[in-house]
């Protein structure tokens, strides 16, 4: 959590961090401006020191939010550099960071963190390692200092996430009276009020989308609502042309986030009116799984474990898994969940790999999501709660929703 | 524009270009894969040959929405070079890269786009460099291929921004409707009807917000209402608990997008009621210096000369600006403008520098935005209005909104 940043410092041997960029698409800098709405700030913090925050003089005020030093970006003459590099923009960003890093009195080892265009961040940091004898400039390709801080959410965090979490369910509840509102025909085909026209997946998309925003949800990622055998791949948004049909199966997985900050992320596959055998038993097979995995859940245990736990699962009732073949479409396709946080996936990851040495632990806060996909049979089935490991080691669902398949219609 | 990729791959003598990461916040990746909505791709094209897309097999079906020849990842085996390479993560992206490399056949000089940690992309990007002796690996720190693309419109690309701009103006004529339905105590200070409770800034924020809702728009950058001294700061989004009193200027700067596409961008200064003198003369000035610059805008003229040219039209009328001082905070403190697409600030850039070489051209869209702040007098004044380059090279206004001051109440 943020109040790990010294020790995951020294734990990388680094004496000082940087996270740039715009604030926009740019997680690790929301991570420590939380607070603050900037169009983009430059963070540096030394290690074991107050982090100091360096803005345009525009968005002076409005950086105080974030609860840092601030420092205006034109005490550092970029104007004037720009004109001494013969507007060179590359030499003059070179520059403005060494003046930087000798005003701050930083040297030594500096983790570069903040998203940019790969391209651009490779020719800057190249540039700027060359020109700065007394700094090596590192950059982290994996499980890096910003992720594995954000790995685990303090009390603030977790609670932001809740309450995305109850705005979510309240939304899906809304959205299952919206087509409890609608007639069957004699096709089993769901009707739009008053009328012979078929409910279709788009005007269930369009609700959706009506309550997200009267719920003051962002979905930036994009909802899965889909049907039949869309619901079969497991991230297909789902057909906008489909009609509601009886029996078939829906997944509709929804994963939100207050404005520009924390992920919820839900799933639940419904069948209207009624469902035929074969779904039924597959809906059985993923809440068995998912029981299964939930009552093992332990701090100190290897979150690849579970992967292979839930494969083992889904193969003794007999189904394909990525386990066997990892291209696998049919059967159990993917991994078994992720991390929730200011991004929809972080860590912790399932994946079940031996690169993959991440242990359970307070904090945590992760879906778990089996699933089985049979698109030849025009059917899938997903379900996914959150789990938040509290600061006790006591795992806890933050999803309160029952996972009843079939929505009875009137 | 989009048409212009080969032709821009051999000016700078690209073999090759790849773009990569997730799709949320990473515009490059937005750009060429409008359409389809996938959580991360790997887009890919050889000069003069049609572009691949290679997704994750869940996300087979949404990635045909591209319009390009899709490839599962699953193809190029990531499970078993990650095994092959215990674990490595850097060492597995760089074996695989190369797969796909070899399997498209692709050598010589590759740029590479898309956003990402700056850290990680330095590591991946030049172990890439040093594994692939045929392959030369191009960054690029500024005006790269895709912003130069990018700061072009096409028609389409225009009509998306037109429909976010009406929508947008619909939002702020129903928010100058929510205040004119306040009445005024005699302290001037607008009250909550039926109520002696003052409507205070947070009030028209909540209720901006509901407007930009309905009108199915995000807000991702955080549009700005700020009252008073506020509006004197150009960032500033304006003190919540401030209460709306007559004749105090209050700038409304809003730029929302359509959902994870284009912006639009706009300000009006207000006045309640009435507004003092010292407010109207600075609201002439701004309204006059905007009149000024459209009328010379022209086809093939630096866009840095109309900065140059606000600075004196403003220098003419007694206020201090950036070009006398660059880190002013009174007087005029920014740039005139700044092309509007999938970022909210992207090119063309009206900076006044040597570095700025762009000229006007067919298919630019950007904003005018002149504007004066006097903190210290407890004022600011800005007006900002989109202008499109049409293909004929005819100087358009996608801003058709009055510029009056006093928003008068009953």
């Amino acid at each position: 959590m943020k109040s790990d940043l010294d020790a995951l410092m020294q734990a990388r041997n680094l004496d000082a961090i940087l996270i740039s960029g715009k604030m926009l698409g740019n997680p690790p800098l929301v991570y420590v401006l939380q607070g603050a709405r900037l169009t983009r700030a430059l963070f540096i913090k030394k290690r074991g020191e107050t982090p100091q925050l360096i803005v345009n003089p525009m968005e002076r005020e409005e950086a105080l939010h974030a609860g840092y030093p601030v420092r205006l970006s034109s005490d550092f003459g970029y104007a004037d550099l720009l004109r001494e590099h013969n507007g060179d923009a590359l030499a003059t960003a070179v520059a403005y960071q060494r003046r930087i890093f000798s005003d701050l009195g930083i040297a030594g080892r500096v983790g570069c963190y903040g998203y940019h265009d790969q391209g651009a961040g490779y020719r800057f940091l190249k540039a700027l390692d060359t020109a700065t004898p007394d700094i090596e400039v590192v950059g982290e390709y994996d499980n890096d200092l910003l992720l594995e801080a954000r790995a685990t959410k303090d009390a603030a965090e977790v609670a932001r996430i809740q309450d995305v979490g109850e705005r979510t369910l309240e939304v899906v509840r809304q959205t299952v009276l919206f087509l409890q509102r609608h007639p069957v025909g004699a096709d089993e085909v769901l009707r739009k009020p008053g009328t012979d026209e078929p409910l279709r997946v788009a005007d269930v998309h369009a609700q959706i989308c009506r309550l997200l925003a009267a719920h003051s949800l962002e979905d930036p990622e994009g909802f899965i609502f889909a049907t039949g055998r869309d619901a079969g791949i497991p991230h297909s948004k789902g057909t906008p042309t489909a009609p509601l049909r009886l029996g078939e199966s829906i997944v509709f997985d929804i994963f939100p986030r207050e404005m520009g900050g924390y992920f919820f992320d839900f799933t639940r596959t419904f069948s209207l009116g009624y469902a035929p055998e074969p779904l039924q038993a597959l809906h059985r097979d993923v809440l068995d799984s998912l029981e299964h995995v939930k009552a093992a859940l332990r701090v100190g245990v290897g979150a690849s474990a579970y992967q292979r736990m839930t494969c083992d699962f889904f193969q003794s009732r007999g189904h394909s898994t990525v386990a066997q073949d990892s291209a696998t479409l049919c059967g159990y396709v993917h991994s078994l969940g992720h991390g929730v946080g200011l991004d929809i996936h972080e860590a912790p990851s399932f994946y079940d790999s031996p690169a993959n040495t991440t242990l359970l632990q307070p904090g945590h806060v992760f879906t778990l999501e089996p699933g089985l996909y049979y698109p030849d049979q025009g059917m899938g089935c997903r379900l996914e709660d959150v789990m938040w490991i509290d600061a006790a080691g006591a795992v806890q669902t933050l999803t309160h929703f029952p996972y009843e398949l079939v929505v009875p219609l009137e």
